[in-house]
């Protein structure tokens, strides 16, 4: 009897113990999306010039992913690169409870070993236009990325009406190989990568030819242009086919490497509806600018001379251009070969025209249905962007530290307790407010390398208000588009020069600022943005410019890593965690292996002592 | 009383079980090296045209290490490279008890991830000359290496004598990067490397220029050979200062890509002395041959006329040549800057005189004192080497099967019994030897992906007949340097056709053979060779041209994985040893952590009953 007793509270125990751990949870109605992706360098001819890509399955750009709103997405990415790790981040994706799967290197994931695969799996939780790109070394410039399109859910409608649409993803490119770009940005003195060879649409463009100048002046294009109107030419323009009198939806996302770009379609003027996954107050543009990180819905009606077709095209604005507009065509007539537009492209509006840039990005307000921000905040940090030196090489640091990722990434460290694999230190919350002098270069240019995290308590609201101020160079400031990971922040307000708490406290839109997860800091300006730190995980915030990135233009939060359960061993299989984990001191598989885990469970001792006391 | 006892008992048994552990073998008289090396690619200028080279500590070659036979070198190699991982394998070094240390990726250990150091621990047990390179993906060929060179014990003597002595690593060198190399092979068609721009003699050469053709015809040098004699004019030649009347000791490695080399210097009579860390008969030479893979000492005596210098010149060899000669100056005078030598270089040997090659390689015997190869085979393995198509894609094939290595080493799988990590059906021992005609294009060339091992008996005597065919195009077939880790075997003998063990076994020299770790086979022959299998550990035996080897040219031994001891944690980090090691299923640490590793070890249970019963 007292053995039978035993057994039963034992195999109760048991089951306390680890039934829950293999309850995991599984989605109702909605979808899951599986797919089944392999990396690797592949020829290329982004812009008519044979190169390598970085491709997904063959492709260049990536496939795209279409989901609905709280579909679930499963990427099993396999490395097929020969010594490169690789990692894909989720651009715009919050990752809530998945904060595993955000994609970065050494902050969310060890990198993905050559050969080996990692599971990605994440709700797609918000309607919206997102990509994703590595974030790894510089992949993404290496043409890592594809778009990732979330309808809303069946039954539920977005707030405009559309009979079509076409996605648009705009990066840059260079002939220069990544891996030469960054011994030149690591080099002292630094090479620096320069302005790309051409823009690209879909992953295509025309290197060192402008259609639409060609076209315009009449003169012909240089040899290579050899576009004949083949959707199938090599480097073609991108086509979309359109029937007269509808109306379209363009989905645009920015995964450029460096430059900030304007788009507009030829005659057509264009309705803003959604910025980075959120809907705006509608307004109309004949041409809109994008940072690279942000996405943008706009709609368009195709009322124009149906017998045209109308060049859609792109160009640099923020830094003095040395690169022709990227292209696509709206092709009203659907013929084969598609005809060229007669009307050429209009210039793009003047590089450093940042009056008319900043018009633009004041008149983006949140949709009225949109969640409003918290009244106030309970932490404001400021973030100082300027270029430094340290030991005599070119740097970009926040309050004069420029980030260096550490070998072993972020959530494990902080998950585990490992203090050794980060400084342990904050970096800090402000810079020298009252004596900083924004307007020239760093009087003491010299940072230092971080790698420390900014902990944020759980649920707080943050301010940050990040401060531009003159690079190295006198009388230059530049553009940076900050994009946060995890989480959607409202822009509360941007202004010139140096922020003022007594002055711009009050100017700052609490009533409908627009949510986003980029946006963009003006020369000699400020930009405040609010969110709510209730995501447990650990999420960068850092300049989009991959070189600016890689020189240390970023930092990290950390929240509520505490309340995470486990994750998964594939994601800490490197550094620190690995050595943790592998001299058996902690972690259990998420997902079960090949028969049940060997560790020894403190319980069995319990059961013992139950087994033998039992004949007492 | 019982309770002391039992601690006792405790205690007795806990030494038993974890003392043993915590000993380490350190080395006696002779010294260990200490080197803390980081990799990383930086700028370089191998050949006057700026390109991007994988150095070592700034260093492009990497350090030359020093030693002594019987030393201990301990190298902590930190990866900087930003996305890849990397190793370093220790070329010619035997790795007797630590096998881990052997620097391949896939096969010894995992790849070092970026940020992370790995310890490189081994003992260099024979004097000779050796050389370190990459052995990851093409990481050779982007300029990983450096030379090794191990001198006698004290008071040991070599048979032979000498004033002093130089050393110099034969290179090629590509303009294209490593990952645009690879793209071209891997792709469908194959995009072939091509000839190299140059050859490089201790990373130095000159792009586009022979200084040596420009002194011989008197017309000038191209603009970018601007050397005018100073050892510190960037791309200069090498300078080997020398005295008149002395013997001096010319170590040569080649870790050449592709090409085979000869070597001369002009004027002066050479002494073979050593091939690849082992004695020769010596024999006197005007110029010699040296394949990828290969190393050599000669001696030479400085008896020309000491008003002149004199051209040493490496020409390419069993490739039509389309790369100038590659220089260094042998300098009687010691002037600043060094006088140009007044005789030009003679031209390098016809690169399709094979006979010639044969001639001289069949010269190269054992010294009277080196071992003497067992009498007797237990096993013998024909290895057909041929070029194939897989689904289009062109590969390499030994016994038509293309080695594609897996992501976890074989070193931890076959240790941990991780049979799903490769295929465990043994490639074959041999090819259809009765039919298969080794004069045309494979008849059927298909072949087949494939990563088994030949597992050899422990202490076996393994014969491995290495023969050669025709390739995809008719009526060629190329020269192959075949290079084995972990071991020297014994050259047994050269032929031409098809290995016929009637005619041919009685051929076999078993009576001075050379030993080697690195032999040729020439064009529609074979290469016999004979080692003994009595090195625990995994051991690749390949192809030493890196887009061969890329291309599938290799197969894999292990031997005596069971006896081995505990394999440090830090080579097991990647691919399944990692998923079974981090879900606490086995492994130890070798060398200690922070704190005692916390796994429950049963003994523990053992205690509480002893604990428990030593009170009744």
């Amino acid at each position: 009897m007292a053995l039978t007793r035993l057994v039963l509270i034992c195999l109760l125990v048991h089951l306390c113990c680890f039934g829950v751990l293999m309850i995991r949870s599984v989605s109702g109605a909605n979808e899951t999306h599986f797919f089944k992706w392999e990396v690797e360098y592949m020829y290329g001819a982004p812009d008519c010039l044979t190169n390598i890509v970085m491709g997904i399955n063959g492709q260049f750009p990536g496939p795209t992913i279409k989901a609905k709103a709280g579909d679930t997405v499963v990427v099993d990415l396999t490395n097929k690169l020969l010594t490169e790790g690789v990692v894909i981040h989720w651009h715009g994706i919050t990752q809530r409870g998945t904060p595993w799967a955000d994609g970065t290197a050494s902050i969310s994931q060890c990198a993905i070993n050559p050969g080996e695969t990692f599971n990605y799996t994440f709700k797609v939780d918000k309607a919206g236009t997102y990509f994703y790109h590595g974030h790894y070394g510089m992949q993404r410039s290496a043409g890592l990325y594809g778009l990732l399109i979330v309808d809303v859910e069946e039954g539920k409608e977005e707030p405009f009406k559309y009979d079509g649409e076409f996605s648009l993803l705009l990066s840059d490119w260079w002939h220069k190989g990544v891996h030469e770009q960054e011994v030149g940005l690591s080099a002292n003195p630094m090479t620096w990568i320069g302005e790309p060879q051409s823009l690209l649409i879909n992953g295509k463009g025309q290197y060192n030819c402008s259609l639409a100048a060609a076209h315009n002046s009449g003169s012909g294009g240089l040899p290579e242009c050899n576009f004949r109107g083949n959707e199938n030419d090599t480097c073609a323009p991108n086509i979309l086919r359109v029937k007269p009198n509808k109306t379209y939806r363009l989905r645009v996302a920015s995964t450029t490497a460096l430059v900030s770009l304007n788009l507009a379609v030829r005659n057509h003027k264009m309705l803003m509806v959604e910025a980075d996954g959120n809907y705006l107050q509608k307004f109309s543009v004949k041409d809109f600018d994008i940072y690279s990180g942000e996405t943008y819905s706009v709609l368009f009606k195709t009322d124009q001379n149906p017998r045209n077709n109308y060049w859609i095209y792109v160009g640099v604005r923020g830094r003095e251009p040395r690169t022709p507009q990227g292209l696509a065509i709206l092709d009203y007539q659907s013929t084969t070969p598609t005809k060229q537009p007669t009307l050429a492209p209009k210039p793009t509006p003047g590089w450093n025209d940042y009056q008319r840039s900043k018009l633009f990005s004041k008149k983006l307000l949140a949709h009225s249905e949109s969640p409003k921000p918290p009244a106030n905040h309970h932490r404001r940090i400021f973030l100082l962007n300027t270029q430094n030196r340290i030991n005599g090489y070119t740097k970009w640091a926040i309050n004069n530290v420029s980030l260096t990722l550490p070998p072993t990434p972020y959530l494990g460290s902080i998950k585990y307790g490992i203090n050794e694999s980060f400084d342990q230190n904050s970096p800090p919350d402000t810079f020298d407010l009252n004596t900083y002098d924004i307007m020239s270069p760093p009087s003491n240019p010299n940072a230092a390398y971080g790698n420390g995290v900014y902990t944020l308590e759980l649920n707080n609201t943050i301010d940050v208000i990040l401060q531009n101020a003159n690079m190295l160079k006198a009388g230059d400031s530049e553009i940076h588009p900050w994009h946060l990971h995890g989480h959607d922040f409202w822009v509360l307000g941007y202004g010139e020069g140096k922020f003022s708490s007594e002055k711009d406290e009050k100017k700052l839109n609490l009533k409908n600022p627009p949510l986003r997860n980029t946006v963009v800091i003006f020369p000699y300006g400020w930009t405040a943005i609010r969110f709510v730190a209730d995501n447990p995980g650990v999420w960068p915030f850092h300049c989009h410019i991959e070189p600016h990135l890689h020189m240390g233009m970023g930092v990290v939060f950390a929240e509520g890593v505490d309340r995470l359960g486990d994750i998964p061993n594939e994601a800490l299989s490197c550094g620190l965690t690995a050595k943790m984990l592998m001299s058996g001191s902690g972690g259990k598989m998420l997902t079960s292996g090949s028969g049940p885990p060997k560790t020894f469970n403190p319980i069995y001792i319990l059961y013992i002592f139950i087994f033998i006391f039992s004949y007492f």
